[in-house]
């Protein structure tokens, strides 16, 4: 299956940052992501109520964005499902009124909007289904590639792992290793600008889409692929155990919450035991590279004081005998120096 | 994501079965699913060349297809990458010109064909694109579903998932339980005349298509649901992780084929372990049933004499302490008396 109209995201710059009417600050994170990794990017974001989440940048409205030079509404939340709520319409559409180019990572496209797309059209604006731009779509194969491959893994999902490969590709690529991020949901392709959103496409392509983004490469050219879902998850293990084995990765990354009451949008559905999440994705990981390793946890403790996430994370550390850190607390150094075997 | 164009599917027999000019015996897969469940809606088949694969009933031009009644040319191939090859263009388009429908389960749309779908248009025809035949489409949930599931799954892919569950769905039946068979491929689709083609539904969405396929019942309502490739197969294990999932199902049937060499397409890597693989599959299902249990083995023994399949199916029990047959050699009565807890 070839998508004839691919071609790599190209997303204008400054964008304004639409946050609808959430109240989750989970959902939040695309806007959250950008503000974190590229915040030049942002100029400034756009709330319906006063409850809505805020990413802590200005407020705006279209117009002001606009005088300030914004180019792009980017639809800043990911919610389960990938539905556009009806009332956010009328942003969407003020937005193109006003000349904008608008980004959705949402799986309903910005044209299944009714009269979006001709009023795009007449206005010249370019809309941005970010879940909608593909490769083209091969079937894995699960042979052998050249190159290092870290993959971030988690006991849920939305807890960190774009973060963390976010985190570790920064860190490598201070340590003087050639070091990239390889995007495989909305968040990361809007920060990398490239990559693909790996939940959108189709069932039979996941491992292969995955081959296709972090290709052979030179023995000092590291990838780090930013992972999926959980395998305990029982809407997405689909997509991360697709993801796990089209990245066939050297190295293992755990990302966790401590903390987390339950699996994500599931109230009565436990996280998982943490050395059955660990062996679960070690085995799934063998399938195409038997000499995967565990690097180390990247961990989010905002939930609970310094003193018991050090104490957590030195819990972890002695249980499985590989570092523990929240990087954005304590920082990733004990991770890339693990993946580095030291020299850092 | 909803698609608002969804419609069960209504592929008006008789078909007349194309076989293009495939010399690999398994691709024909559909074709002979239709054979093998629905002797009665194949008029005939037709093969573009002296050395392609036959299902073994009348060869028929076109031409004389359509004087024998058949309404739909059906592609009965399913191949890897679900390419459509160019050079069969000629074969549908005629077909068109005749006046016939025409169905496919390829990933790639008969409308994508130049000039397939204005000529389909002229004619008055129906185009049937299985794969894209979807329901409304939602992320999973795990909620547990009252009613009793059998989920047929397997050592690798293409070895006898659908042909069990059909054969397990007509056992039960038999033996007076109210089973349903639910298909969750092109060939059961073609063969139930509805279903989900899962591994051409958007990855998000694998689980919470099948928990759509099988939703609640009453308790002594059964469905046979179809399983699709293997936890071990490198491009196709998400998709069965997923269908795993959404189908919580009460008893694992584990399917497998006597003496095949290596995982299908890809020379060099070995067939799973069989006790891991059962590992796998039970450890994966209790994700959303803690209760799964390993009902037995459906092996396809074609490849070996049938004193070697007894011995072979033997141990199989032995080590496993479940029956074991091959459902086309021995029958499925062993399965469907473990199903039924000697009942039967």
């Amino acid at each position: 299956m070839t998508t004839p109209d691919y071609r790599p995201a190209e997303i204008h710059a400054p964008y304004l940052l639409f946050l609808g009417d959430i109240e989750d600050s989970v959902s939040a994170k695309m806007a959250r992501a950008v503000v974190t990794w590229r915040p030049d990017k942002a100029v400034g974001q756009l709330r319906m109520t006063g409850s809505t989440v805020s990413v802590g940048i200005e407020d705006l409205s279209i117009a002001e964005a606009v005088a300030r030079g914004a180019r792009t509404l980017v639809i800043g939340v990911a919610n389960s499902g990938g539905k556009l709520p009806g009332h956010w319409r009328d942003v969407i559409v003020e937005a193109i009124r006003h000349g904008m180019d608008v980004a959705s990572g949402m799986h309903q496209r910005l044209t299944a909007i009714e009269g979006v797309n001709e009023l795009a059209r007449d206005k010249g604006v370019t809309l941005h289904d970010i879940r909608h731009s593909h490769p083209p779509l091969e079937v894995g194969n699960g042979e052998r590639r050249q190159g290092t491959r870290v993959l971030t893994v988690g006991t849920d999902c939305s807890l960190g792992k774009m973060f963390s490969s976010l985190a570790i590709q920064r860190g490598l690529e201070e340590a003087g290793v050639r070091a990239r991020f390889r995007a495989t949901g909305q968040c990361g392709v809007l920060v990398a600008g490239e990559g693909v959103a790996i939940d959108a496409v189709i069932a039979d392509f996941i491992a292969g889409a995955v081959e296709w983004l972090s290709p052979a490469g030179d023995d000092d050219q590291w990838d780090i692929i930013e992972g999926q879902g959980s395998l305990f998850h029982p809407a997405y293990a689909g997509v991360s155990l697709g993801l796990l084995h089209g990245a066939q990765p050297d190295w293992l990354v755990m990302c966790h919450e401590l903390g987390r009451p339950h699996m994500r949008h599931l109230p009565g559905r436990p996280m998982p035991e943490m050395s059955a999440c660990i062996e679960a994705n070690l085995w799934a990981a063998r399938v195409t590279n038997p000499d995967v390793r565990l690097a180390g946890f990247s961990v989010n403790t905002s939930n609970v004081d310094e003193e018991t996430a050090r104490r957590e994370l030195k819990t972890l550390e002695e249980r499985f005998g590989v570092p523990a850190t929240d990087p954005i607390r304590f920082g990733i150094a004990p991770i890339v120096h693990a993946l580095t075997g030291g020299r850092t």
